[in-house]
C-alpha cells in the first residue's frame, strides 16, 4: 500500500473530540471519543443518542463495540 | 495511538459498580458489574431487564456474552 | 484487569447446578448444566424449554452450542 | 475449569446412536450421528426433517455445518 | 474422539457424485460435486437450482462458498 | 483428499473471462473477474447489475468482498 | 493464483480518488478515499450519503468499517 495515512490515523487525531457514529441498528450516537482500541472498541463521553439532529437520550460515558459501527465521523 | 487510556480502563474502574448494557436484541439490562473478560463477556449480580426506566424482570446472577453487547455505560 | 473474579468462574460455580439459558432466537432452556468450554458450549441435562415460567418442551440432555447463547443465570 | 466431563465427550457418546438436531433456521432433524469434528460439522445418516413429531421429508446422509446448530440431542 | 470418520470424509467420497445442497438462503442446489476445500467451498458442475423437486435455473459450474450451506448430501 | 483440483482453481482459470456472481443481499452482478485473493475478494471490470437478464444498473470497474457472495459461475 | 494483480491493487490506485461504496444496509456512499487497510477500513473525504443520483447527507470525513461493504468502485 503506497500511502502512509492508515484509516486509524483518524481515530488518533479524534481523541479527545466530538465524533458521530453511525451503528448497524441504525443509531446514531455523538459523543466526545476519550479512547479506541484496534477492535475499533471507543469510549465516548457525555454520549447522546440521536434523532435527526435532536437529542433523543442522554447516555454519559459508554463504552461501545467495535464490531456494531458502520462508521465514525468527526462531528 | 497517542493516547494512554484504552476503552477496557472503564470496565476495569466499573468493577462492583452499576452499569447499564444494551444489547443488539435491544434488551437493555442493568446490574453490578461482578467481572469481565477480554471478550467483553460480563458477569452482572443483581440484573434486571428494563422497559423504558422501570425493571421488567429480575435476572438475578447472569454471564452475558461479549458478542451481544452494543454498549456498556456505568449507570 | 484488576479483579481475580473471571466471568466463566461462574460457570465453574454452577456445574451439576440448574441454570437458565436466554438465546438470540429468543428460546428460554432450563437444566441442569452437566459441561462447559471455552466456546460457552455447554451441556445441559433434563433440559427444557420455557414458555414464560411453563415447560413448553422436555429435550432432555442437550449440547447447546456457545455462539446462541445471550446469558447464562444460576437458576 | 474443575470437572473433568467436556461438551464435546456428549458426542463422543452419540456416535451411532439417534440424535435430534435444531438448526437456527428452525429446523428439526434427525438421524443416527456417524461422525463430528471440532467446527461441530457432523455427518447424520437416514436424516429426516421433522415438522412436529412426524416426517416432513427424508434426506438420507447429510453432512451438516456446525455454525447452523443450536443445540444436539441424544434423540 | 473414538471413531475413525471423520464428517469430510463424506465429501472424499462425493467428489465426482451428484449432491444436493441446501444453503441458508433456502435455495437448494443439485449438481456435480467436481471439487472441495477445508472452508467447505465446494465446485458443483452441471448445477441446477431447484424448486421442489424441479429445475428452476439451470447455473453451470458454480463455485460456492461454504459459509452458505446448511447441508450437502450425495443426491 | 484425494482429488487434485481445489474450488480456487476454477477462479483461476476464470481470469479475464465473463463470470456471474450471486451475492448475499440477492443481487446479480455480472463482469469480467480481473483479479482475486484468499477471501475470494474479486475485482469485476464492466460490471452490470442484473434484473433476471436483464442490466438494471452499470457499475464499472468493482471491488466485491469475499464475504458477500453466495457463488461464482463462469458466464 | 497465476495473474499478478490483486483485487487490493484497486484500492491503491483509488487513493486520492472519488470512490462509491455499496453497504450491507443498502446504503451508497460517495467520496475521495484518503486511505484503506487490509480489514477494507476506508477513510472517504467529503464524504456523502446518496438516494438513487442524489445527495441525501452530506457526511464530511468518515471512518468506514471493511465489514460493512458490498463493493467499492472508482466513481
Amino acid at each position: 500500500m503506497s500511502n502512509n495515512e492508515r484509516p486509524f490515523d483518524l481515530l488518533n487525531k479524534a481523541v479527545g473530540q466530538k465524533v458521530l457514529v453511525r451503528l448497524k441498528s441504525n443509531m446514531n450516537i455523538r459523543g466526545r471519543m476519550a479512547s479506541f482500541d484496534a477492535h475499533m472498541n471507543i469510549v465516548l463521553e457525555e454520549a447522546e443518542e440521536l434523532d435527526g439532529g435532536d437529542t433523543k437520550a442522554k447516555l454519559g460515558t459508554i463504552l461501545l463495540r467495535g464490531g456494531n459501527i458502520i462508521f465514525i465521523s468527526p462531528a
